[in-house]
């Protein structure tokens, strides 16, 4: 039998894991899913991942691919990895797809939301998902500078320092709207830097706050350090909302 | 000072709780409750409840209240409740009340919410808050099943064996709702047996699935025993809504 290659699509409650790549430190979505399909192929299995999300970050379509010589049903294989990994990772389509389709490098764009709850009290039912910050933040402040990082950048501002390859991304949306006391950012881009995200948010929310005026941005894009920009935005208000091919 | 008595409207997440009232077993809100209040107090305190919720039963708006003789403010009480207390449980209003105010003998209604999820996959972000039951339910037979209920009437057929006080209770409704692939069964009463609210929705599930047919609800409850009646449905998908004074 030839070989198939499997995508398939997840949706995972980030809080308990260690990210998405397998590592030494605790668990990951990867290693679970490796491990469970290398069960199922009697060999070594590598998963491929779109976007290799951070410790405590969720996603509610993530996209990985693997090859298979197995004849295993696509309605099958997504039963029996539903039958067996834990109730917060869950796999929503299992698909055949063409030879060529690579989980990660034929991803054209990936979409990103951002959770910042402004009450006074966090719900026990969506702490998980939110970043609570119960502080009145200006949100005409927060999108005039959300629209300065908008198109092709170097984005080495909000990278972690040990970029190697290139920083320059694209982001094709950087949105926030305010609903009642939630304010939800949703960033579309070709591709993200570890941190990428989180590091505009903390910025965002310096000048949502009045600590940064909107034109700083600008400044702090052009200027390249780290240093500049905002703190680290923390994981559990981020999700990985979907990959597009 | 003279004695001010306190109401509590609390948010929990009763996934990791052994329900409400204190238990040597392992960690309940009433138990977390009291030793925070103790701590304030001085003294050992005793917080009522308004429904002894079930482990691993969640809560919108549980009612509890106890008696202080501090002058610490209604606020700055639930900002210190909200620090000590972990993020599945939070007070979201602290109220003085008239002396004669008790959470439970003072109840007038309670409303509870029992969620069931067909779809054939349950959401990581969600599995905490139904029963997942991929499974076909005709919610017309449902729906007239439940109508048969409301009313007063004995319960012993959809309470525990070990009741000694009266089994008879007036619910005022019995509403089942679907939207989409999520059933939502909605209860009100003057009062609830312990795994009453359970063993109904067991009983309207079999009657969904076929199993009973809706006339048998009626035979069930004249019959007053426990063992004509349905499994008692899990917890995870039980919700004290509120309570009514």
């Amino acid at each position: 039998m030839s070989r198939r290659n499997i995508k398939l699509t997840l949706q995972y409650d980030g809080t308990n894991y260690c990210g998405w790549q397998i590592q030494a430190n605790g668990p990951t979505i990867q290693g679970l899913l490796s491990n469970f399909l290398a069960r199922i192929e009697g060999r070594a299995v590598t998963v491929y991942g779109a976007g290799r999300t951070d410790s405590g970050v969720h996603a509610l379509a993530q996209v990985a691919n693997y090859y298979t010589e197995r004849s295993l049903s696509c309605d099958k294989l997504k039963r029996a990895i539903n039958g067996s990994l834990p109730p917060d990772i869950r796999v929503t389509a299992v698909e055949e797809v063409d030879e060529t389709f690579h989980a990660r490098f034929s991803a054209r764009q990936k979409r990103y939301r951002y959770q910042i709850a402004l009450g006074e009290v966090m719900s026990p039912f969506e702490y998980r998902y939110y970043y609570h910050h119960p502080h009145k933040l200006e949100l005409a402040a927060m999108q005039l500078a959300a629209q300065m990082i908008v198109g092709t950048h170097d984005f080495a501002a909000f990278a972690t320092a040990s970029e190697i390859e290139s920083t320059t991304r694209t982001l094709s949306a950087v949105e926030i709207e305010q609903d009642g006391e939630r304010l939800i950012c949703q960033v579309r881009g070709d591709g993200f830097l570890r941190y990428m995200v989180r590091t505009i948010v903390g910025t965002l929310i310096e000048i949502g706050r009045g600590k940064l005026s909107p034109e700083q941005m600008n400044h702090i894009l052009l200027g390249r350090l780290r240093a500049n920009a905002g703190p680290t935005a923390p994981a559990c208000g981020l999700t990985l909302l979907g990959v597009d091919y």
